[in-house]
């Protein structure tokens, strides 16, 4: 089969349906951890205007932005831009969020360790928050 | 500025100049190990034909295919194809190699925990390994 360089590098999965996100965000598990390789790795799809809610990693986790706009934000720190090739490692235990701009679908691929015990979700980020200044 | 959604994702790096390939083989590092999170993270580019030498990871390795068509095999095991978008578990301590398939360049993100110390580098891959047919 020939590649479509245009098309994304890895399938959208499925429609998240939990409550721990604001708009439409897909998921597609590519690594689930086990006993001795403990991350995790899955592609994540924005659409535009989606994020997580606030939530902290008890081991961290590690960004990489795939394609389109996102943003993270570490609370307490300003807003960041994220652009394809760009990657953030988030500290363990530190307050954060991360989405799609509110022009285009942001594609990421999430790497984190289950080695400190599952994701703590937190509130919903409000708009306030989402539409201040980026650093 | 406005992407190119044919650019790469990641920048190619630095041209790798040690032994423990056969080809050009280009390194960008993205994300280092540190105390608390011990995965480094980094995206390798093989020219056609290029290869890693075998190898072995003593906390394994998590492979992400991002574009053109790959070669991967453990040790006892078919050689198989990897294509954009394809995910490996190399398990740990198992010898394995991977590479471009011949008509290509292929791009990959790695992720490695430093966990259990440092890759362990054998004997290059030779042309009768590399070319021996596929799964």
């Amino acid at each position: 089969m020939m590649e479509q360089k245009t098309e994304p590098v890895f399938p959208k999965g499925e429609k998240i349906t939990n409550n721990n996100f604001t708009g439409t965000v897909w998921l597609k598990n590519l690594i689930e951890a086990d006993s001795i390789n403990q991350n995790s790795v899955a592609c994540v799809t924005f659409e535009p205007g989606a994020r997580s809610n606030w939530h902290l990693h008890p081991s961290g986790q590690i960004l990489l932005a795939i394609s389109g706009i996102g943003y993270y934000q570490e609370k307490g720190s300003p807003k960041i831009i994220l652009h394809k090739g760009d990657v953030v490692k988030c500290p363990p235990n530190i307050q954060h969020w991360h989405g799609a701009g509110p022009d285009q679908e942001f594609v990421q691929v999430a790497i984190t360790s289950r080695q400190g015990g599952p994701t703590e979700w937190l509130q919903p980020v409000t708009d306030e928050e989402y539409n201040q200044s980026a650093k």
